[in-house]
């Protein structure tokens, strides 16, 4: 939700579109709950401070509470610190002969922007906690390590849990950050009483970095909660008029064979290798020219960080690349659209022979749960081992390695080979596994580990 | 040991100049030895197949047999496979959002070029073992990873040997290899009865990717052997009038305080870092302008591989952009010196008042070792915590993380702080330890683990 004035000068709202935001609705409409977030425009600041309150999209009341930062802060925070620096750790994005250099520049990010951001925040939790003592905190993601220690020091008897998104990496890797930064973000961390993950990969490397440098004595509470979606809105959304008409789009245009790819422009996304494996398969299958295509919708993300900048260049010189090479008539390999259209998402959800889902790193990926859930033509999941979604789904989709391109190419082809009933075997099995698992359940198993985290505690 | 022809059509051996040949004269010294090697130049493979009888430097005899393999096959091992693909692999050097892209020609590299070359040494391993049943047979570092399982299948009693001289990889790091390579590779190493690693920490990271890829039950024996020097042929080589030329050259030009870095210009060895840390040293302290001097004798190497010579351009850029922002009279801060001269390198080991030592990731690094045996200046060795010797040294070490480049600014300020007290019972401490534990405690710590291994191995 972000506030601002419109020209008549009344105050108007917007509610934030991310994937936390739809995830976190079923905690809204079910419990008595206060937001806590950033402040971003002016219209912001300006109710910065005391709690407003709000409706969610489906009615349910609760409360929203913006905190202000200094500007100058908030900037190192979001910019310097948790994008890039902690997002490239998370996703193992760094090219270390060259990057990160941390200078004089970072350790003031970290200490007056990202330290100091955390305060702000773990203060608007305190100022909570005195009107509420026996509510639950829940923090999110990498933007907070080290709030939860600020709260606990000043409440000790609260209960405070901390999800984390993206996928964690081993503890060499964590060795990008020098010892007071990891140490800071481990002990922020295991100061919850609950730490949640998307799978126990991540978990497992979470208790083996807290365990390497905090002590082997260390013993966090961990859950393994992997985030899903809400599939009846999801339904209803794959029939509405905007992505039925988007869908037209694209049946109007599409070759015989379609496949896939939906993703923002972020480097641990692994755009260009899935150019380049489709270049290996085409140059294996001339019978297929002019009657396959990729449609990659790519979403540009975070364009004022030069890596992303420079990735979203290569991408699009690649699909340029491969295009000329075999472009044949009207016909070329690659439509590629940057561009921010969800609908379009949806209807090519609709429209896939072949899903192709080849992070780098992914915490989850919510791409790979989505696009089956809608899909009208028996299409096949080709899957990172490095996403998520690998834990749960990989005895459906065809897995990849993703640096292996040939190995790509190969499970693109076997993709594209499998018999239909056995394509549909697959897919309704990962429909099914989503229904049986929503976001609700996403929910449901964090509040049950954490009364079960709770009952143990003595407070 | 490599062969050629002179002008005369007379046969002429070299001895190679690695460490590796080195760090192994005190096992040929006392012991039957046949070593193993590949056969490079035209007339090594005309000695292939059969044994050749050679003397050590210091006189010893041992058996030479030359391993001849098929050029194309011998270039995808090296080229490919070897030296980049694990070497990267080992030191954590990809830059994953691009590199590596492993794609058909990758493939076949493996299968018929490392593959095959692993398989003629172990074919030489399996005739040695006919003649001597009861040898032991020691493999060295990452190009003979799949040699050893090939040997144990023939040759189900034969006692095998490891040592890997490099770091050890986590196993997320490892799945930058597709899987059937890092199987095959940790199935190669565990058909071993006894593997060496340089420190604790790579030992551990090998346990839990055997376990992490083979199996939780998968037990390898393992132990840890430090490499280090021939300290008195190390002490003899500084007192030999090649190095006393260099000495007086160095000492002609030097600074008050001398800061020296001796590296290959490998991107492990974070040399454009060091550089970065210096003028971030020089703009805090501009009172040592003209004072202070960085001597950089850098070895070039593997410039046939396009990351070597694309990191040894940024080098020579970065110490020209510091030198032309620094420069003062004749004066400016780096002495930047590309070329192989190893009297010049133990030269600068003996003027160097802080040596710098911040490499990315390093099995070892001896220079952490040799240099400080040998200084005179109560030098100070500012040390990586990611190098193997910071499990030995770090007490008398000034450690810095390699990413940090803020952190080895203020590292060199500590250094050179140091009280001269202090200064020297750092340096006499490291000159002990390191000549307590030698080269030849190195080869003692294997033998007799393997010992002990074999004593437990039923045969």
């Amino acid at each position: 939700m972000s506030y601002a004035r419109d020209a008549d000068g009344v105050r108007t709202a917007k509610r934030g579109g991310g994937g936390l935001v739809t995830a976190l609705r079923p905690l809204v409409s079910h419990h008595d709950v206060t937001w806590i977030a950033s402040a971003i425009s002016d219209e912001d600041r300006s109710l910065a401070g005391a709690a407003v309150d709000e409706l969610g999209r489906d009615g349910a009341p609760y409360r929203l509470r913006l905190v202000a930062h200094e500007e100058h802060a908030y900037r190192s925070f979001y910019d310097v610190v948790a994008n890039p620096m902690l997002w490239f750790v998370h996703h193992s994005l760094w090219n270390l002969p060259y990057t990160p250099n941390l200078d004089r520049a970072f350790d003031a990010a970290w200490t007056d922007g990202y330290a100091e951001v955390n305060a702000g925040f773990a203060a608007a939790v305190i100022a909570e906690l005195e009107v509420a003592p026996d509510a639950a905190v829940f923090f999110h993601d990498y933007h907070l390590y080290l709030a939860p220690r600020l709260v606990r020091e000043q409440c000790p008897d609260a209960t405070l849990m901390h999800f984390v998104h993206v996928p964690w990496p081993q503890p060499d890797y964590w060795g990008v950050c020098p010892e007071r930064v990891r140490r800071a973000i481990h002990e922020g961390l295991t100061a919850n009483d609950l730490i949640g993950f998307q799978t126990d990969r991540w978990r497992r490397n979470f208790v083996y970095s807290a365990r390497e440098f905090l002590g082997e004595d260390v013993t966090p509470k961990t859950v393994v909660a992997p985030i899903s979606v809400d599939t009846s809105e999801f339904e209803e959304l794959a029939r509405s008029e905007q992505v039925l008409a988007a869908e037209r789009g694209i049946v109007s245009h599409r070759p015989d064979k379609l496949i896939v790819r939906v993703d923002r422009t972020d480097p641990s996304k692994n755009i260009v290798r899935g150019f380049r494996a489709f270049e290996l398969y085409l140059e294996a299958h001339p019978e297929m020219i002019e009657r396959i295509g990729m449609l990659a919708l790519l979403n540009p993300s975070r364009q004022e960080v030069p890596e992303y900048a420079e990735y979203l260049r290569v991408i699009e010189r690649e699909a340029k690349r491969v295009n000329d090479r075999f472009r044949e008539g009207g016909w070329a390999p690659i439509d590629l659209q940057v561009d921010d259209d969800f609908p379009k998402s949806v209807a090519a959800y609709k429209q896939f022979d072949v899903l192709l889902v080849n992070a780098i790193f992914d915490g989850m990926n919510l791409v790979a749960k989505e696009a089956p859930l809608v899909n009208e033509r028996n299409g096949v999941v080709v899957l990172s081992e490095n996403a998520g979604a690998h834990a749960e789904l990989a005895d459906w989709a065809v897995s990849v390695n993703p640096f292996d391109v040939a190995g790509q190419a190969a499970a693109l082809e076997e993709a594209l080979k499998l018999p239909e009933a056995e394509r549909r075997r697959r897919l309704e099995s990962i429909r099914e596994h989503v229904r049986e698992h929503d976001v609700g359940d996403w929910i449901e198993l964090q509040l049950a580990a954490l009364d079960r985290v709770a009952a143990r505690v003595p407070r």
